[in-house]
């Protein structure tokens, strides 16, 4: 067992529920079957223990260095990333005519999981990698693509996403840094950026930023947003490497967790001439960055579910083997039992079971969902998929990044002391999880954008879609002895949310007073659709016909979760609708001089 | 504003609340009034501020080290230390005769409370030291007071706490430390102690471990157990010390947080011969620390409540300083707001208040349960003091330890990636905080004394008064206007408490299906409890006569800091009384190898 996450549970999720392989009757994926499917992620576990785990604490312990010249990162970095490339891992998504394994978005996911479980620090350089050129690959041109994509792809560039600034983290139409035109027609960049991942190293041959810019005399807010490649170093029209371009390391910041993947401040065109060349047309840099941005957040909420999912079985396994105390009322004379037979750590387990699988289950069929859409041939559905993308992806970002760190809380209490120690993995866990709620778009913005943007939109017609897929749920449930009960209560909670919703829109047109409790909405929505994930698998392990006694085990698992999360989760909705419902107003009205 | 904890809300508790100047008519405190109870106070926050907050980040990044023969710490723990020492502040509790300053239990844990919020890593080490020499007080000898006690109340010796065993941290009865009676009526000790903090450094002269050993032939279970004083040096009858004992330093455990308190593995007896000194009868060991028990508990919860505390003043400057983005429907040309305009991010702040505020006024409440019942006259009123103590310290331990903690985390959140780095403190603050629910009983541990101990002793006597006191409070909130929704409130929340206990108590005689939900009673019961100490905090601001627009905003700030309680906290207890009431068994019934 390698901790990383359950395998029977990935082979559940993507077979048994998603059904991926039907996905290969469309000519797009029809050079893979289920053979393919099984022999990357298999290699993907492989390598995922051999040569990321291995060094996911010590990387933390030794997190990257500036010495003012260079970054400096354990070699380990290098060698698995080394080995990741050559699997061909950083292509996976790609089309194979961009030398891409053009696996679905489902296949892909499912290995950057394994990944970001083993050693997200690590994992988190090519992620941004693909992330970047993905990008390019949507709004690049031919040229840009072959100059630039294409070795990303190949593992010889790096990729950075340089969006924020010190001044402007959320609030990206606040951007200042300047983009002056030149005579051949590129850019000057100059300006400052923050957070930025990745930002230097030398892991590979180039680096390839690409930054958000204010060409001048560009209108104000995000309107007047450009996108540009700042090469680290200028690339020839045969593609050998030229100059070093005028982009800068300014220093690094130093993180609670994720403490591998590099976090720097980038200075353009502050000492010498920093070349920016326009990606797209001039103020659609925003638009061109938000078309990734579904994805980009289903992979915040993986990475959130996963490490989670990883405490877990941590977790798990330290119960099962670590005798203390006996059950109330036995003979104190009586040998110790493993703590996974007190009902609070079976509480402890139970809760995290939960939240992790039903993360990583909802961030897998969000995946699924970009699949579906890209290879529907009907209209009509492809943009039913798109709805639904739309409304799950503030709730598949957000959900999975507050209670896989929970899980992640939970786990350090299974282990008492020793999971308060950094000789056990659980902490840097909880630590490395704690950035999910804040990074591509903090919880807070993902509400504003559930309940301002995505239930409102097309007159609800997202809500609607959504609220149907899980009313066809619940009907199938209805007809099975032991879920009718979930059933019903989803189907409540399901009205429930229809009326918050009424409710709420009654102060649609104050938006303050509106979006005052978009939290509230956001935690009783998220809930919902985790009731229906758990729904969803209870009902195909109630179908489902095991083959032994682990099998049956497994899949009583499934059904257990979906119990507890029915029955001590669900019922929470009810006070974040009241909320809601009533436009509750505390924080509203609490004035500044009063704190 | 020092970002500890804020004197005018400490000075609404002591004064406007607790009363405290009262106790001072009582001979025992006599020597005191608020002028001296101020001065002290004030010594405490100079010198907190001034020695204590300004190595913490320090002190964290270097962590204590153990070169094979010695502990090092940084310099500045010692310089801190000496100056806390030579300001009395180890002393203060105790009483003069002992060389103490005889302050009530109340302020000496409000000058407790300024330095866990400065840095709780440093000062760790003199609360330790505290604990043991009242332990000592308590339970010792004259003898073993002048030898032991004294010298650590002046500051020469060090104390620690040698309870814990590698293989029993929850489960003392299964501690296996041996005491081996010698000729002379000393022991030889032998045996592994784990997670002793403060185990070895050159701080002091000495240090004096009280350890739990079990004599040999003594029964098994926590009958079995004695106390003994270990000390690292031997102290001859003249008071000066001798040979170097037996007790070793095996190894440093290296923690998330918390890291400036040396955390050790101690080896007894295990090269070299280990004396050790019986103190109070045998098998009486744990009996006498049960006696601390009650003083320890609240002291975590203090710990937790300003940790959280600190961070959110922290939260809260950052948020009146920090410009970003604009009020919903705004021009996106005007200027950008400080954040704390925004309603999620105030939603943030005032869960932090009400978390922080909440938690430092239970503790503090608790204190001066101490101190009345320390000089009660009445027996009855003793008895009564005593169940109230009894019955609120696994809520004054586990609430902040739960609330705190979360408070760190919003805290976090509201500085955005700014707060997920090691240069702002708040990530530090998280990352100490998460100690608070494991130690000094896991906050698991406290659900089964509530439930299984203190709500059931002398046929709920304690959960009867606190009850009744809870009605003298809404009986009085009823009469003014405002607080009349609250004052109903809380009483449907009693009559709920009253009945879930009943419903409850059906299962009384299966103690593992009663416990089951223990923890679900600890949410309800402890939400209960913060209720109450809110309604008594609008109570005094309703009445308050504020001189000026300062005072004005302070008590406006507490009964909205209430209401916010009382309409987003205090509902969700339902969720938990239906738990409890149900006696919901799905961590019960869940089979381990469905995991």
């Amino acid at each position: 067992m390698s901790h990383l996450l359950s395998r029977r549970d990935l082979d559940f999720l993507l077979h048994e529920w998603l059904e991926v392989e039907a996905l290969c009757a469309h000519p797009h994926f029809a050079m893979h079957d289920r053979s393919t499917f099984d022999a990357v992620i298999d290699a993907a576990e492989t390598l995922a223990v051999e040569a990321f785990a291995d060094h996911a604490a010590m990387l933390d312990a030794h997190e990257p260095e500036f010495d003012g010249t260079r970054v400096h990162l354990i070699p380990e970095v290098k060698a698995a990333l080394d080995r990741y490339i050559e699997g061909g891992f950083l292509g996976a998504a790609f089309p194979e005519a961009d030398g891409g394994l053009q696996l679905p978005y489902t296949i892909s996911q499912s290995v950057a999981a394994l990944f970001s479980a083993a050693n997200i620090g690590t994992a988190g350089y090519p992620f941004l990698t693909a992330a970047a050129a993905n990008l390019l690959r949507v709004v690049g041109s031919p040229e840009q693509q072959a100059r630039y994509m294409r070795p990303m792809i190949a593992g010889r560039f790096f990729g950075t996403m340089c969006l924020s600034e010190p001044q402007a983290g959320s609030s990206l139409g606040d951007i200042r840094t300047r983009a002056v035109p030149r005579d051949d027609g590129s850019h000057a960049i100059r300006g400052s950026k923050m957070w930025i991942s990745g930002g230097e190293h030398d892991l590979a041959e180039n680096i390839v930023h690409l930054v958000l810019a204010r060409i001048d005399g560009a209108p104000a807010g995000t309107r007047g947003i450009s996108l540009f490649v700042v090469p680290k170093f200028l690339v020839g029209d045969d593609g050998t490497l030229g100059a070093r371009n005028g982009v800068r390391l300014a220093g690094l910041n130093h993180k609670m967790g994720y403490r591998g993947t590099v976090n720097t401040v980038l200075n353009f065109g502050e000492q010498d001439d920093c070349v920016g060349y326009l990606v797209g047309e001039p103020g659609k840099g925003l638009a061109g960055m938000f078309h990734m941005m579904n994805e980009a957040r289903i992979g915040v909420g993986m990475g959130a579910s996963v490490l989670g999912y990883s405490g877990y079985l941590h977790a798990l396994a330290y119960a099962r083997e670590r005798p203390q105390g006996r059950p109330p009322g036995a003979d104190p004379a009586s040998p110790p039992v493993p703590i996974i037979r007190h009902t609070d750590v079976r509480r402890m387990l139970l809760a995290q079971k939960a939240y992790v699988e039903g993360g990583l289950a909802l961030c897998l069929y969000c995946a699924a969902l970009v699949d579906r859409r890209e290879i529907a041939e009907d209209d009509g559905e492809r943009d039913r998929l798109g709805l639904l993308l739309d409304i799950l992806t503030p709730i598949a970002k957000a959900w999975p990044s507050e209670y896989g760190l929970e899980a992640n809380k939970l786990a350090i209490q299974v282990l008492g002391g020793y999971g308060y120690t950094r000789e056990y993995p659980v902490e840097r866990l909880y630590r490395d999880n704690r950035l999910n709620p804040i990074h591509e778009g903090t919880n807070g913005i993902q509400a504003i954008d559930l309940l301002g943007r995505k239930v409102t939109m097309r007159e609800g017609a997202a809500l609607k879609v959504l609220l149907a897929e899980i009313a066809a749920t619940t009907a199938e449930a209805a007809a099975i002895d032991d879920l009718q009960p979930h059933a019903r209560a989803l189907d409540d909670a399901v009205a429930l949310v229809v009326d918050t919703t009424r409710r709420a829109a009654e102060r649609a047109r104050e938006p303050e007073t509106y979006l005052a409790n978009a939290g509230a909405y956001l935690d009783m929505l998220g809930h919902v659709v985790i009731a229906w994930v758990w729904l969803r698998q209870a009902l195909l392990a109630a179908r489902a016909d095991p083959a032994g006694d682990g099998e049956a085990a497994f899949y009583a698992g499934k059904r257990q979760a979906a119990r507890f999360f029915f029955r001590r989760e669900l019922p929470r909705i009810r006070h974040w609708a009241t909320l809601v419902a009533d436009g509750e107003d505390t924080c509203l009205t609490m004035q500044e001089n009063w704190f």
